[in-house]
């Protein structure tokens, strides 16, 4: 059997009661991280002006528009998928650096409240569907997105389907047709980064593979060889030769959701260690900034590749500056929403301390860790390494670490603190919610 | 300036009156034969499943589904999109085998409907939304397309953004944000050829240039460099190095209307060469079918690529079968829908004859031409050489021959004969219609 119709097997038939119970807990935790992050992001202007194309669109108001009101699953998917992106502050699998609850929930939670499906059923598709989508992934890491794919727009676009087909209740060989069309319609470049697309390809990776579940479930008929075929996704969008063992060995005895990790920091991932590393230098030192004369970060080549920018001016482009990033987490210890800011990424102290980072590249170093030194003015230096960045898979957020992440996103903006925490305890226990819209109506303002 | 902001800025700014006017009618002859091939291809299972999708997700009845009712311009340029290219019958631009109209015209159509727009704006938009797509396909030709990638569903995406984008009056700044969104979105596999997804890749493109468009009307910011920026489309999606000046030299001097060509026969323009001549072959000789000993095909190297399906099992697939085709040529002396259904390629003359067909790659031969020899059960021998198949440009359809391919195709189904011809018409003079509106009402039943 092929890879498309193995997945598509596995996505459609793999029974919910044979996930580990771990698993499905830890794709609670996707939930609420993910709703925290979406409520959060819902008033970017990237979202607005993606409300308001659906808005002009119309649609009948089958599901919950995270930053508010019904439409379509369609527009359901895409617009939460868009929120659950923006703030580049979602949960990350590590070897491939694949955001796959973004497209993967945004699917499944509106095809889960169209249906009326139970909590469980839902946080299976969520478990199955990531699952399909870091399959997809591995197959062709790291050459699809060292080509400059973005993984999360196109794995997401499979994950999405699977999850989506799977709450549909598609057999495996619907499921195949869906995985199929899935994998046509699979589209993110990294070009994009730094731009409101960005975030574009979590929307629509989620919108189209609802769109693909929707047509397989009426008989849609695909290439049966969707990812595999010789002009499939695996060849096409990728140009070394796929690793068909990593995407179908041990399926469904070992889980990828085991290497996805929380953020802790509004940014991208890669930029984490470094964090990290200057937050604990900030403490360790008492230093004023003022006194610092150089920050030099070691990191993994793809900091420099993907947050290289050395003058950020606007909050969007902070993230996307591992030097903004090490001068906020000298500075403030962290680097939350707060320090992305338009205003944020112009503050003198960190304007002043980010001309004093610099960032070298080291090859041996993976992308959870960094060594950073520090030299003072009158020429004392610190050091210090950051194995496993806080929030990876070797060093997880806790469900309170989550919890406490959740309200600082949501309390004040998008909720009062008493619906926060009747949310975040509804999320984390998803799995025994008699239906997805006891959940979705916790979300209303 | 860059690529993606000089075609942006073409787009958007390049007046119509400086459209010369054999494109401007170049446009719309494009658009009767869309109409027609749109029409046939309503009734096909694809266009109902994803007629049936549009319907579930409903959409405020902005624009006409050629297929029978009104959505949104979202879903009407998706539908239209699929139903132009389902019957595979479609224009194609010579260079690229690039199918532009079906995205470009269905993105147009809904948008310009919508606005109640002038037939004059319609067909421009046309003109210039072609030229956007066929430029794109050009910068990355052949490599693009041998990776694997369908060109309509790629470069269609930047054509239909274009083409929306000038009807909602984008200025320059707006129309290079839509490119890029709509560079991002780009996708399709060749692996989907003769499955009902590859006619998905024109609708999506269609749908994706539509949504790219809004959201740019409402401030979208994507990257700047979408098509040739480090990790953008050309870079991304194709593994050579760009041709910048493909993309953008001589801009509204030359025109690639001039290379697109129209279809006689119903399947992969790469066949039809191989038509044309077993057509003349059968008339020249008078030789029963049951006398043939062997037809042998020399062809371009795309054609067993493409078409080389030995045993075709169902009328998709028939098209997809150089074998199928040359033995309908030689028995029939042409290749409309009735010699794709199911049943022909079950028909024992045909299956017979094909058997008797081979097929061999000449590379010093073009997409347009063909070497076709036939020898007799009695030994003895003809030849025939095509050098620029009917409908190419080299050999064009004139309108007349546009009418008559028009009427097989709508007559007794779609239309009756009077409202066929004053459709017909319509859409030959389409740039004097004071409403788009004027012409998509000669539609209805």
């Amino acid at each position: 059997m092929g890879v498309t119709a193995t997945l598509a097997q596995f996505a459609a038939e793999f029974p919910t009661d044979r996930i580990p119970a771990a698993i499905l807990h830890e794709s609670e935790r996707c939930f609420l991280d993910y709703l925290g992050i979406t409520l959060a992001g819902s008033a970017e202007p990237t979202v607005q002006m993606v409300m308001q194309v659906a808005e002009a669109m119309g649609g009948t108001p089958q599901a919950t528009l995270l930053p508010g009101g019904r439409s379509s699953v369609a527009h359901a998917a895409l617009v939460n998928g868009v929120a659950s992106h923006v703030l580049d502050f979602d949960d990350t699998h590590e070897p491939t650096i694949l955001h796959g609850t973004g497209p993967v929930m945004s699917a499944a939670l509106a095809i889960g409240e169209w249906l009326n499906a139970d909590g469980r059923d839902l946080i299976a598709a969520h478990s199955v569907g990531f699952e399909v989508a870091a399959r997809v992934a591995l197959a062709v890491n790291p050459g699809h997105y060292d080509k400059g794919f973005h993984v999360t727009g196109t794995a997401g676009t499979l994950g999405a389907a699977a999850a989506a087909g799977r709450l549909l209740g598609l057999n495996a060989g619907q499921m195949t047709h869906a995985l199929s069309a899935a994998a046509a319609q699979a589209a993110g470049l990294r070009e994009m980064f730094g731009s409101m697309t960005k975030s574009l390809h979590a929307g629509k990776a989620a919108m189209n593979g609802v769109l693909s579940a929707l047509l397989a479930q009426r008989g849609w008929v695909s290439a049966p060889a969707g990812l595999e075929g010789l002009r499939g996704y695996f060849s096409v969008l990728s140009p070394d030769a796929a690793d068909l063992d990593a995407a179908v060995g041990h399926l469904g005895e070992t889980w990828e959701l085991r290497r996805d990790g929380f953020k802790p920091y509004a940014c991208g991932v890669v930029t984490h260690p470094t964090i990290d590393a200057t937050a604990r230098l900030g403490k360790r030192t008492g230093l004023p900034a003022a006194d610092v004369a150089e920050i030099v970060c070691e990191v993994n080549p793809y900091v420099l590749e993907l947050t290289g920018k050395r003058e950020p001016t606007t909050g969007l482009e902070g993230k996307f500056s591992i030097y903004h990033c090490a001068a906020a987490g000298y500075i403030d210890g962290t680097a939350r929403l707060r320090q992305f800011t338009d205003e944020a990424v112009h503050r003198p102290d960190l304007v002043a301390l980010r001309s004093r980072v610099r960032a070298e590249v080291k090859e041996d170093l993976p992308t959870s860790a960094a060594r950073v030194s520090l030299t003072s003015r009158d020429g004392r230096s610190w050091n210090e390494e950051v194995t496993a960045a806080t929030g990876t898979p070797g060093n997880p957020l806790t469900d309170d670490d989550l919890k406490e992440k959740f309200y600082d996103l949501v309390v004040g903006g998008a909720l009062d603190r008493s619906k926060a925490e009747a949310l975040a305890e509804a999320a984390l226990s998803a799995t025994s919610a008699p239906h997805v819209t006891d959940i979705t109506r916790l979300v209303s303002r």
